[in-house]
């Protein structure tokens, strides 16, 4: 059985999405896009783990906790295994059942599926023996420079699901226009999409903005 | 013969891009994607035909003239044939032939690329006496709803390469790393790739912006 791993940061997740949402919608939106990518997983018949810098308790997989940083963690993931690893970014919700066979049916050493900006959002790793991950800055590149120097072949998939990465408020869209797990239905419930000018984006209604803003007046 | 219709705006194209390059420099962008997508549809057996509002030239296509706005210039379009017809945008350099061979293969009345938030990229319609069209703002929902309400099956088309228009300056940097035609060649060319912090991003090098601040300094 094909493994994933996932890392998934337990504190404050999700960062750079607090220009929009409040740090209890954050932790709820990553909790879901987790819930909703382990049962995509699960569906396509991989096992799902989890990597975490500290414990942490979730139904549906086994969790690995490693103090180090991402790369250096996912690459002693690799050095302890032969068999093929598939590491998925914990922010892509669109990730569909289809994507994943899709990228087992790859006959090559490694499929890497882009995300936005030279990033990299998922990876089938059939040969962790001879490959290393690097995340960060223009990762796509890094990896695709590893599985060249190491001789091996790859595949770029691709995914526009795969490729959006739910990082910035601007990436929000994404999730509320194409989702179809229980993130999406979050985000659509406490929040809203303004299509009024330039780019769509995804905004607070109006009601929201007002709890946010000042707590316990709407009560008192 | 499957017919693609690609708009083209002939005087100012792109620019949203002047914020990185100069006037010269996105009308030449401009013509090379434009260039890379006819390429890719006529290998992949399409006929190509350019949609603008005055009199242009170029060699491999067919240009169809019309002062009318975007929608109802294409809708008009639509209402002369029977035939199957892509709406191909021109800022999504991309595109594969592989793509286009399988939004071909599709047996759905309308076939959907989605484009980065909530536009629509590029679409694939046999049903033209049963559809029209409706861009700008979240175009993605409105094509799903207007194929919805005409009893037509749609599938939407799941591709990294299609999703990614070249509309903002922070959009270059897909057409950086991933393009492998004469447009990013030449993005390569006049801008480089910054990597040293947060998101990856195309940027003018300095030799460069040196010369479009004081031009003609360096030669006397």
């Amino acid at each position: 059985m094909i493994k994933a791993i996932v890392p998934f940061k337990v504190v404050n997740p999700k960062s750079r999405l607090s220009t929009l949402l409040s740090p209890e919608e954050r932790a709820e939106l990553a909790r879901l896009m987790l819930r909703d990518i382990t049962a995509t997983l699960t569906a396509a018949g991989v096992e799902v783990e989890l990597l975490t810098t500290q414990p942490f308790e979730w139904d549906s997989a086994t969790v690995v906790v490693s103090e180090k940083e991402l790369n250096p963690a996912l690459n002693d993931y690799l050095s302890a295994t032969d068999n093929t690893v598939l590491i998925v970014m914990a922010d892509v919700p669109l990730l569909t059942e289809k994507n994943v066979r899709d990228m087992i049916d790859s006959p090559a050493d490694i499929v890497i599926c882009p995300g936005r900006g030279g990033g990299t959002n998922v990876q089938l790793i059939r040969r962790p023996d001879r490959y290393h991950v690097d995340y960060y800055g223009a990762s796509f590149m890094d990896h695709v420079r590893i599985a060249e120097d190491n001789g091996l072949t790859y595949e770029v998939f691709d995914s526009f699901n795969v490729s959006s990465d739910i990082d910035e408020a601007g990436d929000l869209v994404e999730l509320y226009i194409h989702g179809k797990g229980e993130a999406a239905k979050y985000l659509r419930s406490i929040a809203t999409l303004d299509t009024s000018k330039g780019r769509v984006k995804v905004v607070k209604e109006e009601s929201n903005l007002r709890a946010v803003r000042i707590p316990g007046k709407t009560v008192g």
